[in-house]
């Protein structure tokens, strides 16, 4: 066995610490399986007094120095962010690099150009653990999948939105006692802004229909919906037609006259509780992948933790190093297709819409009416009269989101309607 | 763009001839995402008339002047089946192509031949069409978790033993007629052996095991128990302690104190109806994997079919072509662990035993001791008088099989045991 491969270590978090761990625990498998042991040759960090685990000698606050210098061959980076992330890894390709990222902000944002820099150099990009956790979901779209044509990434890939409104399910409480309930239980950040307004989820969208589709997405191509507007009547009028409230991110490839277009965005919907995602429970990820060849594929497992996350990290450590052991780089992310992106108002979409109705003959009529004048055809309703009011549930069948929004609009302005009491989107139902 | 990478396919039944369709369909992309084009130069079948939509001047009855042809970049082989398919893969080799194969049978004996001739001539092996059709899981095991430590791999790994079980379960019929109805609309074949007697479930168990645990395992290591013996009691016994019957293929990294060992079996067992694999139903195949810093991951999809076993030959072809590509071969499997197969005497699995008993004072006593005195330990009990006789039905802690299997000998010779009317071994109660 030769010369060890030599790691720069940017960022020494929760993740990190389990990456410098597990690096030493695993190092004889590691190395068998590499043919070359793994080293840590520094790890940088903003205030080395606070890893008193990390070996003094490693630990320096000069990230630029460490990942151009020349006893380093890989570059691993937990520290998450944009800036000063991105000009570092530019630096680390620029000197010959290979970089592992679980940077998803970056990627989602940068990935042309960290992709070019990347390919200029010769060299690998890998960011598994940007996408959740330890499932094992960036490879299999690259590789596994690419005999075949995706149509649709459906995933739950945030896993604070997730206990969120699972807690609403289980507690008939709100959004924001159940969001303070996450705060408390160490669920949610102090700025959950990330998370719940689905920036978090809008940043993963980018990367899997990236991916998926061999085409630029960057995070302000997303259509993002967070979940604080989301009701206890919601979660609610969701379980009485079998659904449950999810965050999902949703990237699909939409055929048009034109040609094909790539739709993403990231809301919540009600999905029925029989379909697989449905029972993804507290801080689990899943996610759902439609091929034209392969069929239904779903991917299952912790989307965060540290172990997880460092799990996704050394395996991505693994495929780079025995590329610089061969001398190669890996096959790099084609975007070859440049499919344009389907803006929201476009994408079709379901809803489902609740209303509070004066009960009287005619008024399902009247709404009805003003579903068709919009084109969005109606695939159930219920009305459930009380007293001189009554309640429609209509769930509606695909139409451009733009017609739905536009007929939900024209409903609140009917003077039949006393209220619109809970717009949600609808997905999976068959 | 260059010259094409020429493809020779071996077989043209079911997936062959979607291979062939869906090499022509999404011939644009495959040559993008490769950065070359592919071309079919041949098609080696028994029987050339009976492929009439395969243009006559691809078809060959002699295979082996198809594989070592110089014109011939890649060969795919989905034949199936142990010779003439070794000798040819061995002769490809030799003459410098890379393999993509579906051959659960051939790679689960003779895995560790071909990959060394593979890596003696430099070129690829890899085979994810093998196991569980279109679920990208051999990639993952080879290369997403490559940082990791695996502890367990749990399948569903043969949809007809899964159906016949499904049904078994729904209808209450014995394993007789359940099979006769699966073979009836052609889930099961005529000689339905290799299903029900799970050599199909073996071999892939063989080939999950030698990934998981870089560990040369080939399918006469694996324990092997069908599904024939199975009966309407087992599956009703199984219903009244919320579980459900699956034949699972098992593979376990054991602890022991002279070291690690590895045990692999397939044999129906009662998994809790809450446990994600209990609702993995018909055709449909799922994959658990535990992993010491990943946790729990899930794989679903569909385990069989033209199409989706086409997915991931191609998905593989597109690997195999990039490095041809690039003029490198992909990291090979490795074996370096060697670990000892644990025989399934030593193996630790917990029982399910249903007694019939005389009902009267002692009895329990009685039979309690004969589990105590083979070191096993009674998880649960629960006693059903009726009459002048009474049921017992009893889910052991962990014990070695032989144990388990010698307590289940005894108390068929104990004259207050009537008679022992169910049992199977259960997995994932906590």
């Amino acid at each position: 066995m030769t010369a060890p491969l030599r790691v720069a270590l940017l960022g020494c978090g929760t993740v990190g610490s389990a990456v410098l761990r597990l690096l030493e625990e695993q190092a004889p498998d590691l190395a068998a399986r590499i043919g070359r042991p793994v080293e840590v040759a520094g790890v940088a960090v903003r205030r080395p007094d606070r890893h008193p685990d990390v070996p003094p000698h490693l630990l320096t606050t000069d990230a630029h120095w460490l990942v151009t210098r020349p006893d380093v061959d890989l570059v691993v980076e937990v520290i998450g962010g944009i800036e000063p992330v991105r000009s570092l890894l530019l630096a680390a390709f620029g000197a010959g690099k290979s970089v592992v990222s679980a940077n998803k902000a970056l990627l989602a944002d940068d990935g042309v150009e960290l992709h070019a820099a990347a390919a200029e150099a010769g060299v690998d990009l890998y960011y598994e653990a940007s996408v959740a956790g330890a499932i094992p979901l960036l490879r299999p779209l690259r590789e596994s999948l690419a005999g075949d044509q995706l149509r649709r990434v459906v995933g739950i890939v945030n896993g604070t939105t997730n206990y969120i409104l699972s807690r609403m399910a289980e507690t008939g409480h709100g959004f924001t006692e159940a969001l303070a309930e996450a705060t408390d239980l160490g669920y949610a950040e102090a700025d959950p802004t990330a998370d719940v307004d689905g920036f978090d989820a809008a940043a993963k969208a980018a990367i899997l229909a990236s991916l998926a589709f061999h085409t630029p997405v960057s995070a302000a191509d997303v259509y993002r919906e967070g979940i604080s507007a989301v009701t206890s009547t919601d979660v609610a009028r969701a379980a009485e037609i079998g659904c449950t409230v999810k965050l999902l991110a949703i990237c699909e490839r939409v055929p048009g006259e034109g040609g094909d277009s790539v739709a993403v965005r990231v809301h919540p919907a009600m999905i029925p509780t029989t379909h697989p995602l449905a029972s993804v429970g507290g801080a689990f990820n899943a996610v759902f992948v439609e091929a034209e060849a392969a069929g239904q594929l779903m991917f299952y497992g912790q989307g965060a933790g540290g172990d997880a996350t460092a799990s996704a990290v050394l395996g991505d450590l693994v495929a780079v190093a025995r590329n610089r052991v061969a001398g190669v780089a890996g096959p790099g992310v084609t975007a070859y297709a440049g499919l344009p992106a389907r803006p929201i108002a476009e994408t079709p979409t379901r809803y489902h819409i609740s209303l509070d109705v004066a009960d009287k003959p005619g008024v399902l009529a009247t709404v009805a009416q003003e579903f068709a004048r919009h084109g969005v055809s109606i695939a159930t309703v219920r009305q459930d009269g009380h007293g001189d009011a009554a309640t429609l549930v209509i769930v509606t069948h695909s139409a451009p989101d733009a017609a739905l929004s536009a007929t939900v609009t024209a409903l609140r302005g009917m003077p039949a309607v006393r209220g619109v009491t809970s717009i949600l989107r609808v997905e999976g139902l068959s």
